[in-house]
């Protein structure tokens, strides 16, 4: 199930982008499971990378070949993570971007590969070789949802985010997706994301929009503290809508981080709402901390905390293992006596106990919605920060024991 | 279910303690639920505490009266943590304290009160008032099992752990008992842990023979990674045996040690193969690390991992979450390219990436163990560190979804 989510009817076309998907035979069952992203010559790109350690061959290369080239060409696999292959993995990455330069007419470095899906089992070149050069001719603009199907692996629901706005008269779009619905902990990046904008965004000033919006949406969720070893987000500016280049923080930059700022909040959410064995939407704010990082990390905490998300399953408000979590979260200092834990709007803890004014019943009507906010007051300082997440369910455990079998 | 584990058919008395037990109604059911644990004049005790910032009023009353007192009485009862209680849980512990006191004829000062079980509901004191003075009457020496099965609450079954051994000819006896099956990641402490001897240890040697013992074995647990609100471990030497005192780390210190770590590492590991909703008992060794910190922050990461924890209980030898896990722990370096990961003997990961000789089926028949030992090889250094862990099965999140219901 999802929560509160459904596959976009529609998502608009983005001046400078083209998009085709294909089943090109990586994955057993015969869906879509090949797809390129075709970028205009002007369009700036700007990418995030997963913070693993153990990073992907097509992420290392897809770093490498941003920083050396401008990108012609996003090809994205699901099915086959290409992660935990050694130098193999890295040689097959290389050749399935020699196939799509050949097929496409421009320099191996100038494609970006990507890959999601096991981890560990070889990368089958063929049927890149066999699908490119027909997937190359299928290129068109609209084409932005099958893109969205193209790069599911245990996602229920495709998910993708399309906005039109103006930048001092002028209209411009922004279209994003994204997939991911477990090994979900992001570290800079997402599992895997693709936002392009007509606007014309100078490259310098890209990767600041994408890694200040990065920070508030995928890097503020979790499913199961897994952080990836394939996660990357990607940027793209074309320039076509005919808007005044944005290359200082302005007015003009701001109308265009509202719009960002909630496409990437909305495919972060979508990732939580379409999380392995999700039954509740859950977001963990914190307040009135010391430091952001600070909310952050209590937030996270409570997030994680498998007691926490199996009393969320079985909508049981047993808040001493929220406070439990608090009281074991890494941080600095905690005054005790001055926390509050509210859900929803019923304060649940005052003064670090159980509140006077507190009854059962309050705090159940709560936790068997849907939805659940969580809000923990630390009383130390004035930053805050908000977490979202699923909770812990059989289907949960169902999910992840047969995801190989 | 249990992984390897029964109740002990006995436990050996220590000269200088004795024991009781009883259902004073604390809990719903009528099963025991307060154990007094009373202590001859001339015993040494020391005690860790659990880390937690919210520490139960029991736990804080526990460590001041340990500090300015020689305890003569410990209390515990089951079914009622009395955390997260504010300040009536504190007076509750204290006027609970008062009763034990009176009860024996000793200061109330002298009593170190132990609570677990829910969060957040108040203490039931007419219970403990009612039970004491017959619980006092009733003190014997032959009493450690019933005692172990008095601080249960999740526990399938008691965990309880004896050995005679000689000090310079002397025979000397170490009983230890231990609770805990959920909200287990001890920091400085199990959930609750009692151990004695007859041995006669110097009070200052005491606490560094309990913090040396506790790290290899309690804090080298986890089962969900939720450090508790109530932890504590207890080890009480009282002399009785007639051996010679042992207060400088010498031949009996070593001795001594010997039989405490393998006590501690027994009660330990029995917590674990307790798990709630155990089928497997992992052993996370981690091998050539720069540091030991650094070997124990990659064992509890991969320990943590649900994704790893439900392939464990799939018996799914998907080692790239393994290696994923192994690849997003927070230690300074990692070179990817030197690791290798073994399920028992068999290697699976060597030099980053598959091994060459490696194959499934091997891997799936290791999988299939109820016990599992993964070794994972940093060539990084030359400290290690093990961590015990349990899976991650549809049992766990029935038993946490429906414990308050």
């Amino acid at each position: 199930m999802t929560v509160n989510l459904e596959a976009p009817d529609k998502l608009l076309p983005v001046r400078g982008v083209r998009l085709a998907a294909c089943a090109s035979g990586i994955k057993k069952k015969p869906i879509t499971d090949l797809v390129l992203i075709e970028l205009s010559n002007d369009a700036n790109c700007s990418a995030v990378f997963t913070q693993n350690r153990f990073r992907a061959a097509p992420v290392i290369i897809a770093e490498k070949n941003l920083a050396i080239s401008s990108p012609k060409l996003l090809m994205i696999n699901s099915g086959n993570a290409n992660a935990g292959t050694g130098e193999t993995g890295f040689n097959d990455a290389v050749t399935t971007c020699e196939y799509a330069a050949t097929a496409l007419g421009c320099d191996t470095n100038q494609v970006l590969p990507f890959s999601t899906g096991v981890i560990g089992e070889s990368l089958p070149t063929r049927c890149f070789e066999e699908a490119l050069p027909g997937l190359v001719d299928a290129l068109e603009t609209d084409a932005w949802l099958t893109a969205a199907q193209g790069i599911m692996t245990t996602d229920t629901v495709a998910k993708g985010f399309s906005k039109q706005f103006e930048i001092d008269g002028v209209t411009v779009t922004l279209t994003g997706i994204a997939k991911g619905s477990g090994m979900i902990k992001p570290n800079m990046a997402t599992m895997l994301s693709y936002i392009a904008t007509d606007a014309n965004i100078h490259r310098g000033l890209l990767s600041d929009c994408l890694k200040s919006s990065v920070e508030l949406s995928f890097n503020s969720i979790t499913v199961d503290g897994d952080t990836s070893t394939n996660d990357s987000c990607v940027l793209i500016a074309t320039g076509q809508s005919g808007a005044a280049e944005i290359n200082t923080k302005d007015h003009r930059y701001n109308t265009f981080m509202i719009a960002l700022n909630e496409a990437m909040k909305y495919l972060a959410q979508a990732i939580v709402r379409d999380a392995e064995g999700v039954t509740k939407f859950v977001e963990v704010k914190v307040l009135n901390a010391q430091s952001y990082q600070d909310a952050k990390t209590v937030a996270y905490t409570v997030a994680h905390s498998p007691l926490v998300k199996t009393a969320l399953f079985a909508s049981d408000p047993n808040w001493g293992r929220i406070l439990a979590a608090v009281g074991r979260a890494e941080i600095d200092s905690l005054d005790i006596d001055k926390l509050a834990i509210y859900l929803d709007d019923v304060c649940i803890v005052s003064k670090g106990g159980r509140d006077k004014s507190y009854i059962e019943t309050a705090g159940q009507q709560v936790m068997s919605k849907a939805e659940i906010l969580i809000t923990i007051d630390l009383s130390a300082g004035h930053d805050h920060a908000s977490v979202w997440t699923s909770d812990l369910s059989y289907d949960y455990v169902k999910i992840n024991a047969e995801y190989r079998t």
